[in-house]
């Protein structure tokens, strides 16, 4: 598989570790070191500890209802590489950025930070409407 | 200086480029390619034309208040690093990824990511309070 495709894998194990809310996959799915997270309206998550912990949690979560991702784009650099994405939770989207980082072979996630946005789920090339708040 | 220093040194330029309405500072932040941007609440931006182009409207758009930058964290790997920090805009706190990628030495920036979070602007270590939606 061409780069691209292996962190879309990643990318899309990490959807299925949260639907089967499967706790150990997604501790798999996150790197050892140097990992950040950054829940919609939550404090910065640093460290392993700290994400992992929060992950716990929210697959523990009855309540958590199922998040799919939609539109999702890559860019790679050699070791590193995100995916740009689009999250639905029931009718609320959210815009995403999955980072991923490359050792011995093996992509696992190293960053993860979600924003609610306003608009319809689609990515878009476009320039925003001037005048928002930043 | 330090990886972790030269990349604080560019995410203080990024903020002085911002609070100067400085576009040819900005655009020179900016890496030519690979770049992407997540403004709260807009449509996700891929490419330097578009991200450039939101900036631009940004800097030009007089109602813009001063965004200053807290409690930044680093964390680096080789040539790729990024800031974890806190924006404040008036009284509104965001938690902001600012990543940088260094090519012939130069660390430039290549994705901005800001949030709207609910709590004081500071960084935590801690678990966040379970339950809420991810």
């Amino acid at each position: 598989m061409f780069d691209d495709d292996e962190i879309l894998a990643v990318n899309a194990a990490y959807y299925a570790a949260f639907k089967d809310r499967d706790f150990e996959a997604m501790s798999r799915l996150w790197a050892e070191d140097g990992v950040s997270c950054i829940h919609p309206g939550w404090v910065i998550l640093l460290g392993r500890t700290a994400v992992l912990g929060s992950w716990r949690d929210i697959l523990r979560n009855p309540d958590q209802p199922v998040v799919t991702c939609r539109s999702a784009t890559v860019i790679a650099n050699d070791d590193e590489g995100r995916v740009l994405c689009i999250e639905l939770v029931e009718d609320i989207a959210f815009a995403v950025t999955n980072q991923f980082r490359r050792r011995e072979g093996v992509w696992r996630m190293v960053h993860h930070q979600a924003s609610p946005i306003n608009y319809a789920p689609a990515l878009s090339e476009e320039e925003p409407p001037p005048g928002r708040l930043h």
